[in-house]
């Protein structure tokens, strides 16, 4: 029965919540680690890099078991492509916690928390993760660029703050391709994090004149 | 009769869209070509110009016939402004599309996205073609320009990224007149679309408000 | 009778506003000549500064006229703030142009055009003058400054569309305390103006999706 | 009586707003005086000194005394976060005065102002306070860094209000770790900026629509 399976694959992936979030944890801090702490021994260094692969390869096969025993393939890709997305960019996997958080406390009849103080929480929380990758993706790319002007980690966390922001001082961008690529991406989630921020308010506001009026 | 006239105008409309979508991707690879590929051979050369000019040559034609052909010019001029623009400025074609697109999907009962899906959607089309045109236009003018600090194509489309979301680094920007026209055009059209980001987000906030006070 | 009076008050203020466009015209013409010209002869340039001069004397005394005559002075200071801005700032008078063109608006019944299209007239024209008035002031602060980078008009036209759209790329911006005032007071009509483009835009939206849902 | 006790606490919150105004105006003076005049004879430089720390006593004692006889301290600590912020710096104060001003408004059955020109007269004191605070904080950081370009109060209020519009031009922006810590700040201060301004107009634009619907 088609809605037994899609009820067998919600469960499925209720329970692997924490062990995927515990896996996107253990890549995000192995990456950190190989990208700040670049003269690592070789045991450390071939360490790190074994634990970067595993925890990507579990992502690989969590996606493609769920899309297997998925009973309309179709639709899994259609609704669930956000997790292609992370699957193959595992530094976005914050944006797919954020979207399983969210789907979880839809299906509660009352959510803990007002939708805009949701959205508002959502954005902080995915800000600040693809704010953290996106200066780590271009400091690692940056750093022994000729002509670069991101020099240290510093340097990277304060132009993601000034591009999330959409203000762009200049006195500290990207000069490479692929970080000219993270930076783009970076610029768009900015413009989104200023729509929700806006969004958010301007609806907080109309509502509140509705619930004056009714009073 | 005035209806009949105005439904075969609309009849017209929609058989020509087609080969105006062909014209106008000609068009635009003719413009592509003969900017990225500066070093043609001279009967290259000669014949994406002739392709440019023939297909430019086809929307002034197709716009006169309309004109020619409808019973209210008046009213023809003022509901097709963007046409007029369009037939002057070839490159700014893919708002037509968009507009058309859009005209078309009001006139059926139930249009496929609803409309916040459908802004989206329209606004990254016309951000991404707008922006594709105006590196085009900007390298173009820019590349032999003295004092420019924009030398490649990939530059002026870091500086195209960079004015849409209203960043503005200033790493590269342009110098000459004609480039900075088009850089102006281009930063209304990135307030543009932060705009249609962020009303397209509120205006969902809202929407899903109004159906959760309504079960 | 205060009705009546407040009545002869508006009469008078419709009477007297193409006199105060065109009076408010000829001061934008004089001021632009005196910056854009500065090599006038000594007669011309006594001329457009007397122009300067009467011109900012008609505004001052058809202010302190109205406000002689109203029977409620408080009253007027409280609603007319803007009128007294623009009476000493007389580069901000296109301002008063647009309050004065909505409060007509309003008076009537049925207005021409639906409110978001008037705010967004009023924002296209606000923008126009208030960026013209701005790139002028700014152009005759700068050009003979040391270590200025604003050296012909275009200059500051271009520095002036991009503090508008709140791009802010940076290559041209002012040093001279004058002109940063200016430019300060230019940032906040910039997000003025996003909020205007924005707010018009997600309400636009909204009532497209009530109307879909009456019929 | 738990609401008495709440009723208590309100009450003293009510009386002490002068008081606590007084103190942090007092906290702004010499915090201003001791950065903006820095060659102070040794005997002005204690008293200043002294003030700074006297002000911050006090704002200490007040909020542990508040939290100590509030009977419900968790509730306490959640409902007053703000105060526990403003009490460890107290150059973001401001922002208490404007929370306790809405929350006396909330509590009086007709504010005297709309909703939307509340919120848009907060922003504005809010921006106002932030921005200077922000200005003073910086140049007190970077006028003694080497490589700096924030040499003067003026180029760091310059900086300050191209930052809260997001324009950020990049001709002045911070070059040491605690400037830039007080810069980031400042630019998520511009964003909700930005959301206040766009938010308020949209609710007024959508407000008058029904309105006029109505009549």
């Amino acid at each position: 029965m088609p809605v037994d399976r899609e009820q067998r694959l919600w469960d499925w992936e209720r329970t692997a919540q924490p062990y995927l979030l515990a896996a996107s944890l253990l890549f995000l801090t192995s990456y950190t680690v190989r990208v700040l702490v670049p003269d690592l021994s070789p045991g450390w260094q071939t360490w790190w890099e074994l634990v970067t692969l595993v925890t990507w390869g579990f992502f690989l096969v969590e996606y493609l078991a769920r899309l297997a025993f998925s009973n309309d393939r179709r639709h899994f890709l259609r609704t669930r492509w956000l997790d292609l997305i992370v699957t193959v960019l595992p530094l976005l996997r914050p944006l797919r916690i954020v979207d399983m958080h969210e789907r979880m406390q839809r299906r509660r009849d009352h959510p803990r928390l007002v939708l805009e103080a949701r959205v508002m929480a959502y954005t902080a929380i995915t800000s600040l993760l693809l704010g953290f990758a996106a200066s780590l993706a271009v400091y690692h790319d940056e750093r022994t660029a000729p002509g670069a002007n991101i020099h240290t980690f510093g340097d990277a966390v304060w132009w993601a703050c000034s591009t999330l922001t959409t203000t762009g001082y200049g006195d500290a961008t990207p000069v490479t391709p692929r970080g000219r690529v993270v930076a783009v991406a970076l610029m768009f989630v900015g413009v989104a994090l200023v729509g929700a921020v806006v969004g958010s308010f301007s609806s907080w506001l109309l509502r509140r004149f509705r619930q004056d009026g009714e009073t």
